[in-house]
C-alpha cells in the first residue's frame, strides 16, 4: 500500500469526472450516427454531470489496491465508463410516467420530458447494454458477474421494485435500509468491488472494500433522503420535497431526521474503519465528501 | 461433421422447447422469493412459451460445429437461457403503451396489462440483466461482447427505434431490410454464433454460420410480417392486422404480399446454401421450418 498523503479531494474529483466524461464521450456512439434520436438521448442524459461517484470509486478502489501495477490495458476505464452508464439507465427510467414520474434531473428536463417515452425506455437499454459490452471488454467474466448480481432483482432493480411497491406505505428501520442497501447501496457497493476484482486484490482487502462500499452506499442514499427535505433545488438540479409529496418511504421520514443524519455519520466513520490507514487514502476522502455532501 | 440423417424437425424442437423450459425455470428466481411480483412477471412472460427459436439456434450451430466433443459444462445452456430471457426482454418493452401498446401476447395478456407498467418496465431490465449474467457464466467474454452489440444501438435495440420511427411513414425496401436485419435478424444471427463460438468453431464455419443466420432472421421477419395479415390469431397468440392498423412499416406493405412470400423462400434457400450438407442437418430443417411457420 502507498503512504498516506494529502489529498486534495475536490481537485482530485474534478479531475476524475473530467476522465469520466471524456470515456463516456469516448464509448457512446455520436449523436449523429443513426439512430440518431436514440444516440442523442443516451447522450443528454449521461453528459449531463452528475457526480460520476461509482466509476470515482471504481478507480480509487483500483488504485487502492495498486491495481496500477498489474493493470492491464485500459480494464479499469471501461469499467468506469460501463458503471456511469448502468447508474444514468436505472435514472432514465426510474423517471419514467409510470415509475418516480420526474420532470427534471442533473438541472434539466428529464429523457422522456425531452426525447418521450419511447425514445426514453430504448435509451435506457442501450445503455444498460453498452455497459455489459464494456464490462466484457475489462476480459473478466467475473466482472460482468459481479455487475449483473450487483443490479439485478436481488440488488438495484430488486431495490427499485420494492421502492414503487413501499410508496404510501409505513415501513419500518429494517424495511427502508434494506430497499436503499439494494437499489443504491448494491452498486456502490459493487463498484467499488470492480476496481479491487480489476486490481487483483486479496480475498482480505476485497472481503475489506466490499464492507467499506457497503456502509459508504447506505449512507449516500441516506444523505440523498436528507437532501431531498434540507437541500437546495439549485445545486441538487433536480426538485425537491419531491419523495414527501410521493408519499415515497424514506429513511428521515422512518427514523426522523436528527437520527438519520447521526445513522449517515456512524455509516461513513464504520466504513472508514474497513480501510487500511496506511494505504492511498483517497477512499477515506471519498467517504467523508459523501458525508457532507450537498448534492 | 455427422453424417446427414433424417430428423423429425417438429419432435426435436418440441423436445428442446421442453429443455428450454427447464432452464428457465432454475434460471430465475421462484415466483415465491422477494420481490414476489417482479419475479412473477418476469415468470409470467417467459414461461408463457413462444418459439424458442433463438436458443434452439444457438444449441443445433452448436451441435453442428461438433460443440458436443469441446464442450465445458454447461456453457450451451446459460447461453441457451440467456438468449430466450434477451428475446422476452425486449418483448415486454415493445408491448409498453409508450411503444406498440399491445395488450395480447403468447395468447395471454402482455406483461404491463397484467402487473402495471412499472414492473413491465423492470421486469424487462431484470430479464435483460441475468442473461447478461448467464453469458458470463460461459466463462467467454467473447460471448458477452457478441450479444451486447446484437442487441445494441446499431441491432435490436437501434431497429426498434427505427421502426418506432417509421411509423405512418412512407419507406422504400432498403430501409424496411435494415430495419428488419437490426430489429429480429441481428438476435438470430448472433443466437447462431454464440453457439457457433462456444463450440470453437473456426473462422470459415463462424462465417458462413453468420451468413445463414442473417439470412434465416430476415426471413423470419418478414413471414412475421406476413402472417399478420394472412395468419391466424389463435395460432399466433396475438391480434392480427395489428401492424396495418398501427400504420406499421412492413415488408409486405412496402414490397407487396407475393413478392414478400417469394423474397422469403429465397432467403430460407441462400442460408441453406451457406450449410455443410455433410453436416448435422437440423440447421436446414429449422431454416425450412422458419420458411413454413403459421405462428
Amino acid at each position: 500500500m502507498k503512504q498516506t498523503e494529502a489529498v486534495d479531494i475536490q481537485e482530485y474529483l474534478s479531475e476524475k469526472c473530467r476522465l469520466i466524461d471524456k470515456l463516456l464521450d469516448e464509448f457512446i456512439p455520436p449523436a449523429t450516427q443513426a439512430p440518431q434520436s436514440l444516440h442523442q438521448a443516451m447522450r443528454y442524459s449521461v453528459m449531463a454531470g452528475g457526480k460520476r461517484i461509482r466509476p470515482i470509486l471504481a478507480l480509487a478502489a483500483f488504485e487502492y489496491c495498486n491495481g496500477e501495477q498489474t493493470r492491464t490495458g485500459r480494464a479499469i476505464e471501461y469499467a468506469m465508463a460501463g458503471l456511469e452508464m448502468i447508474h444514468t439507465y436505472s435514472l432514465i427510467h426510474d423517471d419514467l410516467p409510470c415509475m418516480d414520474d420526474d420532470d427534471l434531473r442533473r438541472g434539466q428536463q428529464t429523457c422522456h420530458k425531452k426525447f418521450g417515452e419511447a425514445t426514453a425506455v430504448l435509451a435506457g437499454d442501450a445503455l444498460h447494454d453498452i455497459a455489459f459490452g464494456l464490462m466484457a471488454k475489462t476480459g473478466s467474466t467475473e466482472v460482468v458477474t459481479e455487475l449483473a448480481q450487483a443490479i439485478g432483482t436481488f440488488g438495484m432493480i430488486g431495490g427499485q421494485m420494492a421502492d414503487v411497491e413501499a410508496e404510501g406505505r409505513d415501513i419500518s428501520k429494517v424495511e427502508i435500509t434494506e430497499i436503499h442497501n439494494c437499489k443504491t447501496g448494491s452498486l456502490i457497493r459493487s463498484s467499488v468491488r470492480i476496481g479491487a476484482i480489476l486490481a487483483k486484490a486479496d480475498y482480505k482487502t476485497l472481503m475489506s472494500l466490499s464492507k467499506y462500499g457497503e456502509k459508504i452506499g447506505l449512507a449516500f442514499q441516506i444523505i440523498d433522503d436528507i437532501l431531498d427535505i434540507e437541500g437546495s433545488q439549485e445545486l441538487l438540479g433536480k426538485k425537491v420535497g419531491s419523495d414527501c409529496l410521493k408519499k415515497k418511504a424514506t429513511y428521515p421520514g422512518v427514523v426522523g431526521l436528527k437520527p438519520a443524519r447521526q445513522d449517515a455519520d456512524r455509516l461513513i466513520d464504520d466504513a472508514v474503519s474497513y480501510l487500511n490507514s496506511f494505504g492511498d487514502n483517497r477512499l477515506i476522502h471519498i467517504a467523508l465528501y459523501i458525508g457532507r455532501r450537498e448534492k
